[in-house]
């Protein structure tokens, strides 16, 4: 599209030449229009918040011959004086008065790649938090109009609806009277959740929190740039109160003391959590302007102490099942006080928000054949559907993927070894390259179905003795073997003392092995359960999806050798790391995409194995392994 | 309408006739179709919240051979023993099987009469708070479904969006296993605010309150019924910091501790008029739902403890003009904490939210022909408008028509002297009909008529003294006059020791004469420049409303001899006593009033007086009276 105009005589030409680079769109505008216009007519997207009002700074171009183009009083609101030298000016505040060519950087609704300890997936970048930076008006100028008025007037026009709480107007008087201006921070295009003086528009960052049963994992993301700037865990403290959920569960049942106990518990981690974030980013807690927070409903329950006694009491009633948004102050984080913290939606029974993360994150809800995930934790859940209906179920696997009950496993952070294959003889990873000192879940998997392999582990579940072991198992395997009084005694040296720089010996026991079964049994029985009431058999799955919130991606081909997932084809297996976190990410980058957790927590069908015959018939089953040929290797 | 099926052979006749009554409508329905509907459907609006679902027990009919009708356990739960016997029944809960004659209560959106002491208005009951009974359903029976889905799945359909906040959510698994059922407060049909044990609906009262620089007013009404159940009101305790209202901001201004003291004075009186309220009419304060607040734009600030800085100074910036809805809790009110305090909206300046009160009450938004309202208070504010757009103006007239710097004035309460007639002598009556103790602002404007008409006082103000008395006054009259050393000590005895048992004398002073011409002025004066502003001359007004929070009405004639309001006929002008409260009134009782309320407030301009030339002029014009040709009496 361009534009001409005839007979302007002035002084110069009518009609001015616009150049966009880097996409080399050249554009004819009349004298006088704005950049930022003339890129949108042409369909060159300029990055803005504010519309092109001079209120957001956002859409600042880069003039390659910057003589030509003055800098003017409220680029220097908006821009910091080496943008000024390089050249940068804002869009919105350029008039065309000769032929300019200008470089756009990368604009808008930013694509945003997240990566870190997750499925890869690309979202556009439409935080549900905005900061807008007010300039300064002398009040002398605004002849008696409100305060609030004068902000108002000044907002985007999108804005017209929002709320400013009481003691953010008790303050604003002093605010708007600041000379350097002020940066509001609204949530929702609705509330103002906080005001600051000057322009704070480049610190926006949000935390999203995964709160397992057994470890919490936090990421800080630039929600300016969609960039993840750092990354915190713990083991959840609560395990002081039980390993597992029914134990906490117990603890504060009809007990409001031992609820608020595990509440502060939590809280105070997160705070930590928050505060390893934010010191490994160099940033302060003010630049937090949102929180996002998935986790099973107990968990749920917990962080917002609500009364669970009747979650852990069959029926096992939640008190809700909806998403929440509660100020940072409310919970007794040490925030900034409004800071919303969202919760996400949860689907019912235990099977929490996490696994609505899980959904979002392994893009079930919007698949077109039936797909399932399998989010390997505590509680394995594990999801059946497509875009036309879902069914989820929560199967008590125990803790043992978290590397508790198990004699040397441990989470998911330095010095577990997360990965083991035993080619001969062990090999393996560890996360951080530093000595080694436990297994991982992830590592069980690997150890497990090297064993079955290498024919020293039989399909029960039995760890052999030194007589029993076929030949072909090689000798440098066969030594690490070490025979109990008893059977339940015998284990499996996987790290001498010595070996890759280790401290002391790391064993895997027949206990351990027990552990194992248990765990990938309770969550492979989910997986039959909930194939048989939906009817759909293995061939008629389009993908399975694996998670887990290892910090590490489970190896595929282990993970279906030791039946944790059904028997097909590994080119409809995914492995996809900790999908709970990518959820509660997904959520905090995109309002679209927490409109479609919304949808996922209401629309998602809930069956409770606890109880249910088909469950005990499939655990049995479960627990086993398949019979191998041992090949003495992978 | 009346609906035939035939061919239905049963054990009785397909057709069932009802007869409603008193409307004596008679309606042929199928069988087994409940009574609600059949009243739909002939247009006998039976009263409802929950659209004939059995929730809200609304729908009670008294069904005139009870016998017929057997009482289900659910009319137990709404409807008490002695109903029960009378024969009333949820006819939402009767299936018609034979025919029957039912009487139905006066119904729906009951049409309630505002009479206390405000202008005589019908609203339609639509409050901007319900309660919800729910009956008890047990725990085992839901299934393990959340406690607020199953909360969610019983209220009626348009309370889809309903949030409870998290203290609430906390409580809810106790209050859900209550026997008893429980009762929701639910605000704007999105908000819980309450839920308590049993059955409570029947307790909703709402507190309006009109909180005057001189004087706070609060009515308490039962929002079931539209009943005003008590009024209490006192002298503004700020009045310690200033008895106008620069003095106070003068106080707050630049200091925080000023303001806060303002704030609690305020607050600790609201409590205090509250409790008043409450005793008088033997309820708890946990039966409050809501309160409505009017006032102008500076208690307007100290109420929500806005810094008043800059309303105090040129050019007069408010915080906000918005309507704004706190908690209780918020605020420090001593009521149940999440009662929400919806604070009405101001239109500029000092124009505050009593204003928009008074013209929600005269009724000026939606009038078609001009109209000016005139607010006799500290400030006199003027409206002058019709539907098609209204302007106003506050005019500083001091305290005096609220009693103070009059030598024996005082507020309009019990002891107050009303209203003043002249006729040979002194005849005067008394609020709460007991001994006399000073002059209420009603009073005033009698006594100077009175004065004018007799003889006693001339058109520039001034109190004559004994030898300048013309003939034609009244002995009576003449022996009340007290000759002072000075003109300026000279005052009139309107009450002596004794008369009407009065227990020392009340006078009327040259110098109250002058304190009285001064607020009288700068509120006509306001009246000549608004108009002069649209070019409305006194022959287009088609009607002069004149209100005050005197706890009476002002005599109209006499306003109008004292030049209190334009010199137009009687039968244009109206008095309405104290309209901004009535104003809170129907923001509380009604839902629409509210939204008009809202819609004033943004839609009426502001003239600003102070600095107005015109203003100086009409106010030096304003003092005076006009000439009179004394009569010797009314």
């Amino acid at each position: 599209m361009s534009r001409s105009h005839d007979g302007a005589a002035d002084d110069g030409p009518a009609a001015i030449e616009i150049t966009f680079q880097p996409m080399g769109v050249t554009v004819e505008v009349p004298r006088g229009e704005t950049l930022f216009r003339a890129a949108a007519d042409v369909g060159v997207e300029v990055d803005t918040v504010c519309g092109g009002n001079g209120l957001c700074g956002k859409c600042k171009v880069l003039v390659t011959d910057e003589s030509s183009v003055a800098a003017k009083p409220i680029d220097h609101v908006h821009l910091n004086g080496d943008e000024i030298r390089d050249g940068y000016r804002l869009s919105c505040q350029i008039e065309a008065n000769e032929d300019l060519v200008v470089s756009v950087p990368p604009a808008g609704a930013r694509n945003v790649k997240i990566l870190h300890h997750g499925v890869q997936r690309e979202v556009p970048l439409r935080p549900n938090v905005l900061k807008i930076h007010l300039p300064f008006v002398p009040p002398r100028s605004r002849d008696g109009i409100a305060d609030w008025d004068a902000v108002k007037a000044v907002l985007p026009s999108w804005f017209t609806r929002v709320q400013v709480p009481l003691h953010w107007l008790r303050r604003l008087p002093a605010l708007i009277r600041d000379e350097t201006g002020m940066t509001l921070t609204i949530v929702r295009r609705r509330t103002v959740t906080r005001i600051e003086p000057g322009d704070t528009t480049i610190d926006s960052c949000g935390i999203a929190v995964d709160v397992g049963s057994t470890s919490i994992v936090g990421y800080l993301l630039d929600l300016n740039t969609g960039e993840e700037l750092a990354v915190a865990s713990g083991l959840n403290r609560q395990a002081a109160y039980g390993d597992d959920i029914i134990g906490r569960l117990s603890r504060a049942q009809f007990d409001e003391s031992g609820l608020l106990r595990l509440h502060e518990l939590l809280i105070d981690q997160l705070d930590d959590v928050f505060d390893e974030l934010l010191s490994a980013a160099g940033a302060d807690k003010s630049v937090v302007t949102e929180v996002t927070v998935v986790g099973n409903m107990a968990m749920h329950h917990f962080l917002l102490r609500l009364d669970s006694t009747y979650l852990g009491l069959s029926p096992y009633a939640p008190v809700t099942r909806d998403s929440v948004v509660v100020s940072a102050d409310t919970l007794g984080l040490h925030l900034e006080p409004d800071v919303p913290v969202y919760v996400l939606p949860n689907i019912a029974g235990f099977v929490g928000s996490d696994t609505v993360g899980v959904i979002l994150a392994s893009g079930i809800s919007t698949a077109r054949t039936p797909t399932m995930a399998v989010d390997v934790g505590t509680n394995g859940e594990v999801v059946i559907g497509s875009r036309d209906g879902m069914v989820a179920c929560s199967a008590p696997a125990g803790p043992a993927f978290e590397g508790a009950r198990i004699k040397h496993g441990m989470r998911a952070t330095t010095g577990a070894i997360d990965h083991v294959s035993m080619n001969g003889d062990v090999d393996f990873s560890v996360i951080g390259d530093t000595a080694p000192v436990g297994i991982c879940g992830s590592a069980l998997i690997d150890i497990a179905a090297g064993m079955l392999r290498s024919g020293l582990l039989d399909h029960t579940g039995k760890l052999l003795l030194h007589r029993e072991l076929p030949d072909s198992v090689p000798g440098a395997l066969r030594d690490r073997l070490v025979d109990g009084e008893t059977r339940k005694d015998s284990y499996f040296v996987l790290v001498r003392e010595g070996e890759g720089e280790a401290l002391s010996e790391i064993v895997f026991t027949q206990q351990d092995i027990r552990e194992f079964q248990l765990a990938k049994g309770a969550i492979r029985a989910g997986q039959m359960v909930l194939q048989q009431q939906v009817g759909i058999e293995d061939d008629d799955l389009g993908e399975v999806v694996l998670a887990g919130a290892f910090g590490t991606y489970i190896d595929l081909k282990n993970a279906r050798l030791v039946n944790l997932v059904p028997p097909i084809e590994m080119g409809r297996l995914r492995s996809v790391g900790n999908a709970a976190g990518v959820g509660a990410k997904l959520a905090l980058l995109s309002t679209r995409q927490r409109s479609l957790a919304e949808r996922i927590g209401a629309g998602t069908e809930h069956i409770r194995l606890s109880g249910l015959d088909e469950f005990q018939k499939a655990f049995t089953h479960a627990m086993r392994f398949p019979h191998i040929n041992p090949t003495g290797g992978n």
